[in-house]
């Protein structure tokens, strides 16, 4: 698990297409990658993997990795495990992760002193897209 | 629990509207079923609901399935299992999936290649009522 | 926990912007307490908080409380227990629960008779901030 943190990114682009007052829409076009807003502190993504470990194992069966009855999507996102990832889908399922979207007020996000946004990989490791949409007021 | 994948009536409404640009919100009318975002594959669902089942027994005890001290909202929404169902409003809160958003470029949805929308039902089959709204570029 | 229904405040936000249709996006500034639809019931607030309770018992150990090795956000928002929260930032990683977006038609939430929009305290009770930001069709 990877908290890869894009507040900074995202920022660079409000403050790039000059937008006073609006709203973003942050997507991950992942079925095991999430877009999640919380707090920038280590411990934070360490409590989080253990947890999430205990509570689905990827060692576990899962009929998604179970090739000998499995006939659906067989052909894999590039550089997932094989497609067997079956702990990952249930997660994703539970956190419903696919996107965010956040006020833009005054040319900033409407954030708290905490608040950052973050791509979690839920999979193993390898290149994600993320989609941002602005929508502006004018 | 039931799967059911509504991407193509999603992707109909966008036609029929004729949307170039903008985004769409899928909102759930319940408390009990989900708006979701997730891969069409079979095995995921048995997971997801063998892990579920576990995680909220539904014979386990819920204040909210004690009609010996319950007062509120007796009258349940038609179909709903005697409002016997502490386990899924325990799980839709844990989920949050009241709606997905989802940007629209060029005609089409947003999405990498293995994602799809799907109402989740959490509770017992009945009939479900889901709202679309798309916000076009002019 | 806390759940707040907010949903009267919302409504009269409505009512005061003069909205007929368009949407409005609900967000908590804060990244221990949650936005979320669901019933309102009291015994549903019951089940949730005696479920997250055995999900994430705060008494565990987490990283995040370990203030022996942490080095990131010592100045907690005021009123936070001293920063030792680990178990309520878990939760709300998994809730992801940071915002809502209600479709609004002819003046009014575009829910169902049960759906009512809380705000949920996931750590100790303190003042808390919410932002609603209201789209208008013209």
């Amino acid at each position: 698990m990877d908290f890869v943190d894009i507040t900074k990114d995202i920022e660079n682009l409000i403050k790039k297409e000059k937008v006073k007052n609006g709203f973003i829409i942050i997507l991950s076009k992942h079925t095991t990658a999430a877009v999640r807003v919380n707090e920038k502190e280590k411990g934070i993504y360490k409590d989080f993997e253990n947890f999430v470990k205990k509570l689905l194992p990827p060692k576990r069966y899962y009929y998604h990795n179970d090739l000998s009855i499995r006939t659906e999507n067989l052909v894999c996102e590039p550089g997932a495990s094989d497609c067997l990832n079956g702990h990952s889908h249930c997660l994703h399922l539970l956190m419903g992760a696919t996107s965010e979207k956040v006020p833009i007020i005054e040319g900033r996000l409407a954030f708290g002193p905490f608040q950052r946004i973050f791509l979690i990989e839920l999979d193993c490791a390898r290149p994600r897209e993320v989609i941002a949409q602005i929508v502006k007021e004018e």
